[in-house]
C-alpha cells in the first residue's frame, strides 16, 4: 500500500478522489500496490464524501507524515501551493499537479529542487486537461529536435470561436453561453485574455527547449476583438479564426513566442478542432508533424492526468523521472516586434480605394479579400514579415485618415 | 558511455544509425551518457557508411557482446528476428523493435521472458510510426477504463482512398501512384488487404485490455474493393470511406475487434486525416476521446521512435518498465457474425424498385441514398444490427434476382 494526499477537493481534486476510488484494480494492475488516501486538505467540510474522516484542513498533518510519499498538488494559484510543494518536496515527497500557474512561475525552481531531494515534480495535466502531451513530448520525441509547438491550448475560447463560426453568434453570447454551460469560469479574464494560454504555452516551451519561458513579457492576445466581420472574411479564404500559442526556435537558437488568435487553414489539423476540444501540433525534426487531441479540461480528463503522474511516482519512489529544465531570464526569447508573419488587416475609410492602392504602393504584393457591399472598408493579408515592419506601414497607410479595425495573424499550418 | 547495437540496415535500421549519429547531444542531454553503436548486424555491406567497420553479418558478435545493452531489432518479419530477440533478452539485454508482425504474433511470449530476466521489451515504433501511442496509452491513460481504440493505422491504403475521394482516381491508379511515390510496396498485399492494420490494432487491443489478441481469426477486410461508386455514395451522405482497425469492450467484457474500411464522418478527427498520415482514437471512461495523428510510417518517424525506445531503455537498465500483457487464446473476441454495426449497402438488381420495397420490410427503417440515374441500382444503410443478422436479410432480399456489390461499415464515430 503506498498513502498519498490530495491537495484541494475542488473540481479537479474532487476527481482525483473519486478516480482513485473507482479505479483500485486498475491502478493496482499497474502499480502492484494500492494507492491510498491518507489526506485531503482542504479548508471546507465535506461530510457526504465517502473520505468525510481523511480531509483535513492542517496542512501540517501532511508533510509531517512520514507514510505519505506521493502528494497530488490540484489547489491551483500560486500561495499557498507554492510553499507547499516546495516543503513537500525537500521533504523527500514527490509531487505531481495540475497546476499550470505555479509551473509556469515556478517550474525550473521546484524541478530543481525535486532534482536536489531525488524526488518528482510531475504535471502532465497541466497543459491540455486529459491530453497526453507532456510526456509524449519529454520521452516519446526525445529523438527529435522540436522545431514548432503551436496549440489551441484553452477551450473556453476555442468553444466561443466555434459558435461565432459555426452559428454566427456574437462573441458576448457565445462568452455568456459557454458560462451557462460552465465551460467559462464567472470571470473569464484569464480564459478570454489568452493568459491561461501563455501559461501553457510557456510550459510546453521550457520543456521543448530545455530552458524556463516566463509568461511575463511574453506577446499576448485574446480574442475579445474578434467580430463577426473577422469571422466571414476569414472563411472567404477557407480559414477559422483560432486562439494559438505558438512557439518555434529560429535559426539562430532565439525562440518566437507568443499566444494570439490565428487565421488557420480549415483543412488542417488545428484548423477542425472544435468545440470545447484542445489539440497541440508537435513538429520534429524526424517525426515531421504530430498532433495530439482531446478535452483540454473538464474534471475527470485533467483528475486521470493527474493520477497517471501519480502512478507514474509510484514507479519511480526510488529514481527520478527524467523530466527536467534549466532557469533561464527569458533572454533567449525575440520581441514581438520581430516575429515574422503574413498578417490579415481590416480598414475602415471613407476613402477606401485610394487607402487600397497605397497599401499595394506599400506592401508591394497583397492578397486582397473581396469586401462585398461594404464599400468603406478594405481587408487584406500582407507578406510574411516582421510585426515591427507591418506596424510602421500601417502607420502610414491609415496616417489619421483610416482605422485599422483588425489585425489578425496568419498561420502557416 | 551506453553500448547499443541495431539489428537490420533497411529504411527503418539506417534511419536509427542516422538519428544516433546526428542527435548525439540531445540523447546525452537525456541519458548523461553517450549511446554509442558497437554493432550493426546485416548481411550486405555497406562501405559508404560512416559505421561501415561496426558491420557484422554474425549475430553471435553481439549476443556474445556483454557490454552491449540495448539492441534495436528493425529487421521485419518472424524469422530470424524472434529466435534473435529471445536469446537477447534471455541475455539480459533490453530489446527495442519497431517490428509489429513479431509483436503482434510473439508479443506475449517475448514480454514474459523480458519479465523473468528483469530487462525491457518496448516497441513505440510497431505502430503508427513516429506517432506516440503505445507509451501513452501505457502510462498516461494507465487511470482510464479504455472502452475502444479506433485508427487509421496503415498510410498506403489511407493515401489510396483519399486519392479515390479527393480526386476521383480509380483504385489501381490510386495503388499505383502509391507505388511509384515510395509509399507502397512492389508487393502491396500487406497493406491493401489489411493485414498490416490488423497487426497494429492487435497491440494496440492487447495492450489497452492487458491480453494477447492474436491476428490470426481476426475479421480482416482490406480495401480492394472500394468503387468509385462506393465513394459517391459516401461522400453524399458527408463521408468518406477509412480503413479502420477497431476494437471495442463489450459491456459483457468481450472484445469486438475487427479491420474494415468504414464510412467515416467528414467532420470527425479520423474522417479529416488525409493522405500517408495515421490517426488513433483512444475512447477512456474518464479522458473521453483522444486522437494522436501524424506519419505513421517512413525512415526518419519509425526511426526516431525506435531511439526514445532505446533512450528509456537506457534509464531503466536495472528496472522494467511496466509495459507487459498476458497470454490468451483470443477466447475472450466475439466471432465476426456478432460484431454490431449500421451497413452501408449497394444493390445492383434490374428490378431495383422492388428490391428496395422489400429490403424496408426486411430491415424496417432504411436511410435510402439517391442513385442518381442508376436505375439498375439500389443503396442503403442499414439500422445498427449483428453482423449475422444483416447478412441473413440480404440473403434473403437478394435470392438469386440481385447482386450485393458493396458492403461497408458505417462507423459511430
Amino acid at each position: 500500500m503506498i498513502e498519498v494526499a490530495i491537495m484541494g477537493h475542488g473540481v479537479v481534486g474532487s476527481g482525483v478522489a473519486e478516480i482513485l476510488r473507482t479505479h483500485k484494480k486498475k491502478l493496482f494492475a499497474s502499480v502492484g500496490e494500492e494507492l491510498h488516501i491518507k489526506k485531503i486538505l482542504d479548508l471546507r467540510e465535506f461530510p457526504e464524501s465517502p473520505f468525510a474522516e481523511r480531509f483535513t484542513k492542517n496542512f501540517d498533518e501532511i508533510i509531517n507524515d512520514v507514510e505519505i510519499r506521493v502528494v497530488a498538488e490540484v489547489m491551483g494559484g500560486i500561495h499557498p501551493a507554492y510553499d507547499y510543494t516546495k516543503a513537500l518536496l525537500k521533504a523527500g515527497k514527490s509531487v505531481v499537479t495540475s497546476n499550470k500557474e505555479l509551473v509556469a512561475k515556478k517550474g525550473a525552481e521546484l524541478l530543481e529542487i525535486a532534482k536536489t531531494n531525488n524526488v518528482n515534480y510531475l504535471f502532465e495535466a497541466s497543459v491540455g486537461g486529459g491530453i497526453p502531451i507532456i510526456r509524449p513530448m519529454n520521452q516519446c520525441l526525445v529523438a527529435n529536435n522540436v522545431k514548432e509547438v503551436a496549440g489551441i491550448l484553452n477551450g473556453t475560447t476555442n468553444f466561443i470561436l466555434t459558435k461565432m463560426f459555426n452559428e454566427g453568434m456574437e462573441f458576448d453570447s457565445a462568452l455568456k453561453l459557454a458560462q451557462e454551460l460552465g465551460f467559462a469560469e464567472r470571470n473569464p479574464a484569464a480564459d478570454i485574455e489568452g493568459h491561461d494560454s501563455c501559461r501553457k504555452i510557456c510550459i510546453l516551451a521550457s520543456l521543448a527547449f530545455g530552458k524556463h519561458v516566463y509568461p511575463d513579457n511574453i506577446h499576448t492576445t485574446g480574442i475579445t476583438n474578434i467580430t463577426l466581420d473577422d469571422v466571414k472574411y476569414a472563411a472567404s479564404r477557407d480559414c477559422v479564426i483560432k486562439l494559438i500559442g505558438d512557439v518555434k526556435v529560429l535559426p539562430e537558437g532565439k525562440m518566437d513566442i507568443l499566444v494570439a488568435p490565428m487565421l488557420v487553414s480549415c483543412h488542417s489539423q488545428l484548423g477542425t478542432i472544435e468545440n470545447e476540444f484542445n489539440g497541440i501540433m508537435v513538429r520534429g525534426d524526424c517525426t515531421g508533424d504530430v498532433v495530439f487531441y482531446g478535452k483540454g479540461a473538464g474534471s475527470m480528463p485533467t483528475a486521470s492526468a493527474v493520477v497517471a503522474d501519480m502512478v507514474d511516482c509510484c514507479h519511480h519512489l526510488k529514481t527520478r523521472r527524467y523530466l527536467f529544465w534549466a532557469d533561464s531570464d527569458n533572454g533567449n526569447v525575440i520581441p514581438y516586434s520581430e516575429s515574422e508573419t503574413a498578417m490579415y488587416v481590416r480598414i475602415s475609410s471613407d476613402y477606401s480605394e485610394s487607402v487600397l492602392i497605397k497599401a499595394k504602393e506599400l506592401f508591394g504584393e497583397l492578397e486582397v479579400l473581396d469586401s462585398g457591399d461594404k464599400h468603406n472598408e478594405i481587408a487584406f493579408v500582407t507578406p510574411v514579415m516582421k510585426i515591427g515592419e507591418i506596424d510602421a506601414l500601417l502607420e502610414k497607410l491609415t496616417d489619421g485618415k483610416a482605422e485599422v479595425s483588425s489585425k489578425i495573424r496568419v498561420s502557416d499550418f
